[in-house]
C-alpha cells in the first residue's frame, strides 16, 4: 500500500484535534508521515470551522466513509450510541481497522464490536475512551501481562473531581460549584452524566473489561453521583484524614467481580487523595507488579487526540510489519462473569447521624451496629447543627448488607432525627 | 517454531522473579503459557536458591547460552556493565531478541546496542530498566507517537526519595536517614551509586534517548547527589511551599538538550511533590497530551521482574503474530545532540546564607544579584544561628551563570560567613 489512508467521522473537538495532528506530522512519530487523511464525515459541509482542511475531503455521507475500499482505518470521534455503533460495525464488516473514543458505544456493545472484529481479524483500539490523555488502555492491553491484575481503581471523571475539589477548596456548596465547573467549559449544559456518575461507569466497565477478560454488563455497574454531597461532609472528611472523590472500583472478589462508582473517602495519603480538579488518575493494582498509578489530563480537545493518534500509529505499525493478528491488540475474549451484589460487597463506611442530643445515643448507635456485625472504628460527636447532635461513625471493613440493616433499625430510633450522608470509604 | 525458548542471564532478586513468573503462567497473559525458560545462566551451580526450576537448566556456560540456537529470546538480568554488555551483542550477533533491565549498560553502549540490534533486525527492550513495575518505556515508545515530546521529569530513584522522606517527616540528618534505608534493604551498603545520583542519570538518560530520539553522552549528564543537604534546608522548603526531590530532567532547550539530576524544591500542589518514600514517579510532557505522570514502585523484584516479563510477552507476540520488524518495538536512531551547558540553563534557585546580623545586608544581597541580572522571588532572613542570621533567597527563573557569578561575589563580602546550601527549584 502507498499511504495509510484515514477516514476521520466526526470533527468536533477531539476531531479536530486528530485531524490538526494528521495533518502536522513533523517533530511527531515518523510513521504518522506516511498517512493521508482521506476523508472526513460531519453531519453539515457549510458549518465555519477554525481548521482548514485539504478541500474535497468533507462529506456528509457517512457510509460512503465506512465503506470506501481506498480507507484502511475508520477513526470514530462523533459520540453518542447511534449511528456510531452501526458505523463502526459496518467499517469492521469491510475489514477496517477501528480506532475508537466512545466510551458508550464500547461499555454498552463493546463485546459485539469485539467479536466482529476478532472475526474479520482486524483491529479495535480505544485508548481515547477513558482517561483522556493518559496511556491507561495501552498499558493494560500492552505492557502489564506478566501480571494477575487483581483491581482497578480510578478518578476518571474530571468533571466530578473539579467540582469535589472545588467544593473542598472554596467551601462551595453542590449547585455553586457545578455552576462554576460550567463556566468554565468543564461541565455541560446538562450535567447528569457526569455528576450521576454513569460517565463513569462506561469507563470502569471497560477497563474492567481489558484487565480481568470479564464481560460487564453495563447496566449492572452500580452507580451513585456526587449531587447529595454537602460541604460539611468534605470538611468533616478532612478532620478524620480523608478527602471525597468519585471513585470507580473493579476488583475480582473470588468468581465473582465487584464494580461499582460513588464518592468514597479516600486517605489523604492514597495517592489519589492528590488528584485535583479536571485531572484524571488511575491505579492499576496487580500480582507482582504491586500498584502502578497513571495520572493525567482526563479529557479535553489535545488529549483526547494524543490518545486517538496513538491508537492510529499502533494500527499503522502492525501494517507497515506486515503483521499478522497481532495478540496485543487484538480483543480479548469476554468471558460472562457474576456481578458482586451491593450487599456482598465489604467496605468501610462514614455515616453522619442528627440525632437528639441527650445521654446514650452514642451507646445505642453502637449496640445496634455491633448487634448486625458491623465493627466500628469511631463514632464521633462532631458538630451541633441547632439543637442536634451530629454524630458522624466510621466503620471497619463490613459487609454492605448488615450496615444497612443496622442503618435501618437506628433509623427507626425515637432520638435519630436524620441520617443525611451515607458514604464509603476506601482502604 | 514450537515454544518460544527464554534464556535468562543472572538470577539474582530480578532473575528468580522474572523466573517465578514465566514458571507459573496461569492467570496471565495466555502467551506466557506458550514459552519455556530453558537456560539459566548463574556464576555458580552450588549456591542455595529458594526458588526450585526444572532439572539441569542452570548453567554457568554464559556464552553457550547466548549462542544456543533453540533459544529465541535472551534475558539479561546480570546488572554490571561486563559481562553484560558483551553478551547482550553476542545475542543480538545471533539473531536473539533481548531484554534487559541494566541500565547502566544501556545508558552508556545503548547506541552501540540499538545499531547493532537494527542492522539484525532484532528487539532490544528495556522496560525494566527504568521506574521498576512502572509502565514507562512503553507508553514512551508506543502510545505518545502523536505527541511532539518536549520534557521528561522523574524521581527516579526510590533510595535518595525514602532519606528524603524520612529527614522531612522524622527531622533525620542525612546520615540517619541512609542507616534508616540501609537497614531496611532500601539502600545499599555502598550507596554511592543511588546518594550520588548516578543512578538517576543512568535512568534519565536512557529516558532522554526514547523521548527525543537523541544520543546522550551518559557522563554529560549533569549529576548532583542528596548528600549536602540539611534538614534546616528541609523545614524552610516546607515553610516556603515546597518540597525538596531529588529530581532527574530532560528537556529541549532549542537544538540543545537539557539534561540534568539534582535535588530540587517542588511545590507542594506539584503531583511530584506528593510522590513519598520508595515510590517512582515520571512526568512526560507533550504537544497535544499536556503532561501524564506515571507513579508506581521504582525497584523491587515483583516490579522489576513485571516489566521485564511484559517486554518478553510483547517479543513473543511480535514472533507468534508473524510480524516484520516492528516500527514501534525497534531502537529508534540516536541522534547526535549537544547538551545545554549548565551556564546556559534557566532555572529558580533556593540559597541559603548564613551572615553576621547587621542592618543593610539584605540590601547587600540583593543588589549584588540584581547587578548580575539575577531576579529575586524573596529573602527572607528565616532564622538565626548561634549569633548569625540565616538569610534564605528564592530567585525568580535566571541564567545559572549569572547566578554563580552573583554568588561568588556575594561569597566575597565581609558580612557573609557562608553559603551552606544552594538547590535548585523547579516551577
Amino acid at each position: 500500500m502507498d499511504k495509510i489512508n484515514i477516514g476521520l467521522l466526526g470533527l468536533g473537538t477531539v476531531g479536530a484535534g486528530v485531524a490538526a495532528i494528521l495533518l502536522d506530522p513533523q517533530g511527531r512519530h515518523p510513521l504518522l508521515a506516511d498517512m493521508a487523511l482521506r476523508r472526513v464525515g460531519v453531519r453539515s459541509l457549510h458549518k465555519p470551522r477554525a481548521l482548514h482542511l485539504p478541500a474535497g475531503i468533507l462529506t456528509t455521507d457517512l457510509v460512503g466513509l465506512v465503506q470506501d475500499p481506498d480507507i484502511h482505518i475508520v477513526v470514530e470521534v462523533m459520540g453518542g450510541l447511534e449511528p456510531a455503533r452501526s458505523l463502526i460495525l459496518q467499517a469492521i464488516q469491510q475489514g477496517k481497522h477501528v480506532v475508537t473514543a466512545n466510551k458508550a458505544v464500547l461499555a454498552r456493545y463493546g463485546a459485539e464490536l469485539w467479536q466482529a472484529a476478532r472475526e474479520k481479524g482486524v483491529y479495535v483500539l480505544m485508548e481515547g475512551a477513558v482517561g483522556g490523555g493518559i496511556p491507561i488502555i495501552h498499558p493494560l492491553k500492552q505492557a502489564l501481562g506478566a501480571n494477575r491484575l487483581t483491581r482497578i481503581l480510578g478518578i476518571v471523571n474530571g468533571t466530578t473531581n473539579f467540582i469535589l475539589t472545588q467544593m473542598e477548596a472554596a467551601g462551595m456548596d453542590f449547585a455553586a460549584a457545578l455552576a462554576t465547573a460550567q463556566s468554565l467549559g468543564y461541565a455541560e449544559a446538562d450535567p447528569r452524566a457526569d455528576v450521576d456518575g454513569e460517565d463513569a461507569a462506561d469507563k470502569i466497565a471497560i477497563l474492567a473489561t481489558l484487565a480481568f477478560g470479564v464481560q460487564v454488563v453495563r447496566d449492572e455497574v452500580y452507580c451513585e453521583g456526587i449531587g447529595g454531597i454537602e460541604p460539611v461532609d468534605l470538611q468533616y472528611a478532612e478532620r478524620l484524614g480523608f478527602r471525597v472523590k468519585l471513585l470507580a472500583l473493579a476488583q475480582r472478589q473470588g468468581e465473582a467481580l465487584d464494580i461499582r462508582v460513588h464518592p468514597t473517602l479516600i486517605p489523604r495519603s492514597h495517592p489519589l487523595a492528590s488528584v485535583q480538579g479536571v485531572q484524571n488518575a488511575i491505579v492499576l493494582g496487580g500480582d507482582p507488579v504491586g500498584e502502578v498509578m497513571l495520572q493525567g489530563p482526563g479529557a479535553g480537545a489535545g488529549p483526547t487526540a494524543s490518545a486517538v493518534v496513538g491508537d492510529i500509529v499502533n494500527v499503522a505499525a502492525t501494517l507497515r510489519a506486515n503483521s499478522g493478528y497481532h495478540p496485543l491488540l487484538g480483543a480479548t475474549g469476554a468471558i460472562p462473569t457474576r456481578r458482586l451484589p451491593m450487599d456482598e460487597v465489604h467496605t468501610r463506611f462514614y455515616t453522619r447521624v442528627l440525632t437528639q442530643d441527650r445521654p446514650g445515643v452514642i451507646g445505642q448507635l453502637g449496640t445496634s451496629f455491633g448487634r448486625h456485625g458491623v465493627s466500628l472504628e469511631s463514632v464521633v460527636q462532631i458538630g451541633r447543627q441547632e439543637e442536634l447532635a451530629e454524630i458522624v461513625v466510621v466503620t471497619h471493613q463490613v459487609r454492605e448488607g448488615d450496615f444497612w440493616l443496622a442503618l435501618e433499625e437506628i433509623r427507626q430510633f425515637a432520638a435519630v432525627m436524620a441520617i443525611p450522608t451515607v458514604l464509603r470509604v476506601w482502604s
